[in-house]
Formats: structure tokens, C-alpha cells, sequence
């Protein structure tokens, strides 16, 4: 099997359990077919960070020319509570001082949102207005149904 | 289903198309079971970064109490050719300044390694010693043959 996905899409979704072995099933997606990148939220926090690599490869070395990003309903970044999950930290032994140095602060460094639908038309215009991702790679925004497989589409960027 | 997976694991591993419905199967992991980052190469390349931050919320808000880090054979990032790659970057439109801009340079920014065991036991390596990740959750090192499916354990961190 080539290393090059055969139907030259990146599809960039979340962690989230319940989408394994479930959203690429729901897309038609198999092995071969794309690349997938995954990460907390569908998140794109860092203009040149991770999302914006993996793509770039995926682009320029893999030949993938369209990219789906794809939130979910019920998304866990959506309500992080984060004074639990820092009681947690530091409950955990995680020290104060690596705790603070996270910046702007810790809340929004893990960068939550309130609205999956409005986090994923974010992320798109994101990657659309990117410099570092060619005019000629469409970016669609879907959400997905963890519960039920139902795909929506959110919006298109071009 | 619930949100929290049922295995209590995170998996980190590559965002290569023939994992794709293939590496999960290989380890015994369905739907429910566990959150799963995937990026360009199974790469830390910022210790704050979405991969970090990923994984925090994997263990503290949805109680992942263990991790894999799972490079595979035949990478891409083994032997990405960055030359090539900035080549179809300034043909695809993408400006020399947003090129430029990547630090320290396209090449460390891209990260690439030779060694794809020697990647694993870095990023192992890595998340061991990163203070954001406690000290109570082991990390896995293991290499995954995209091929055969199969999977070998490379080294283990605590």
C-alpha cells in the first residue's frame, strides 16, 4: 500500500473516544484513503504550530488538495471545567511553577470554547486565511454525531 | 457511549493513511476504548504545545491513567524532503515571508528525524520528563509496521 493516501484529503478531527472506528467508517474513509490528524477540540491554537505542520506535509509531501475539518457534538473542550482539571494537576503532583508558566494563563492556553458549531467555522477560516496553506486546497466544515454518525455540513472555505 | 474512554488510554501516534482503521484493530482498540492524537510523525516539537495539551486533557479531564506513543515503519517525516517540499510551497502560492517566518528555519521547523525508534524513545523520553504530565502515568514506546500490522514495543518510560 503507498504511503500517499489514495484519495488526497486530510481530514483534521478530535481525540475524542467515541469517533474511533466510527467517523472514518461514517465518511467512507478507508485504509489508504487520507490522512488523519487529531487533537483535543479540533483546536487550532498556534499559527505555525502542529495542525498547520502535519498539514503542510500532508499538502506539499503527501499530495492531499482538500481538507475536512471536523468537530463534534457534545466535544469535551466545549465544557472543560478547568479549575477541576487544575485541582487534578496539581493534585497529581504536577508542580505550580509548570503550571503558571503556561501561557497567556492556563485557561486559555487550553483554549476551550462554549459552540463546537462556531469552533469549527473558526478553525476553517483559520486555515483558509493561512498563508501557509495554498488558496488551491479547499477547507469544508462538518460536525459530526458521535451518538449517531450523522455528518453536517458547517461551512465551505475556499 | 460515554466520553471518557473506557481503556483509560491516549494513544499518540502518526497521521499516515495506512494506520488509518488499521493501527487501532492492531492493538485491540474499538470504539469507547480511547482518546487518539495523531500528527505529522508522532512529533513533540513544543513542550506547551497542542500535543501536550492534548494530552493533559486526555488524562486529567477524562481520566486516561496510561500512554502510547506509537511511531511506525516507512515515515514520512523519516526522509521528508524539504527542499522539494519549499519548492511546491512557493509554486503553490505560498508567500517566501510566511516561509521565511517558520523558526528556526523550514527544516528544524518541519523536524523531520532520520531514526524512527530513535523518534519514539525522544518523545518517550519526552512526555517522561515533561513536568505537565504526571508522574503516576506511564508512557509506552512502540513501533507499528503499517505493512503487516504488526506492533513491537520499543521502550517504556516512567
Amino acid at each position: 500500500m503507498k504511503r500517499a493516501p489514495q484519495r488526497r484529503v486530510a481530514v483534521f478531527t478530535c481525540m475524542d473516544t467515541r469517533l474511533v472506528d466510527f467517523l472514518e467508517p461514517a465518511m467512507g474513509i478507508r485504509r489508504g484513503d487520507a490522512m488523519v490528524i487529531k487533537n483535543a477540540g479540533t483546536a487550532v491554537l498556534d499559527p505555525t504550530g502542529g495542525v498547520i505542520r502535519s498539514l503542510t506535509v500532508a499538502i506539499h509531501a503527501l499530495g492531499c488538495n482538500e481538507l475536512f475539518v471536523i468537530g463534534h457534538l457534545d466535544c469535551g473542550m466545549a465544557d472543560l471545567d478547568v479549575k477541576q482539571v487544575e485541582a487534578d494537576m496539581k493534585r497529581r503532583g504536577v508542580p505550580a511553577d509548570a503550571i503558571s508558566s503556561l501561557k497567556p494563563d492556563l485557561e486559555e492556553w487550553f483554549g476551550g470554547f462554549r459552540d463546537v458549531y462556531a469552533n469549527v467555522r473558526r478553525v476553517t477560516g483559520l486555515l483558509v486565511d493561512n498563508p501557509l496553506i495554498p488558496a488551491d486546497v479547499p477547507v469544508h466544515g462538518m460536525m459530526f454525531d458521535p451518538a449517531t454518525g450523522g455528518l453536517e455540513v458547517v461551512n465551505a472555505g475556499y
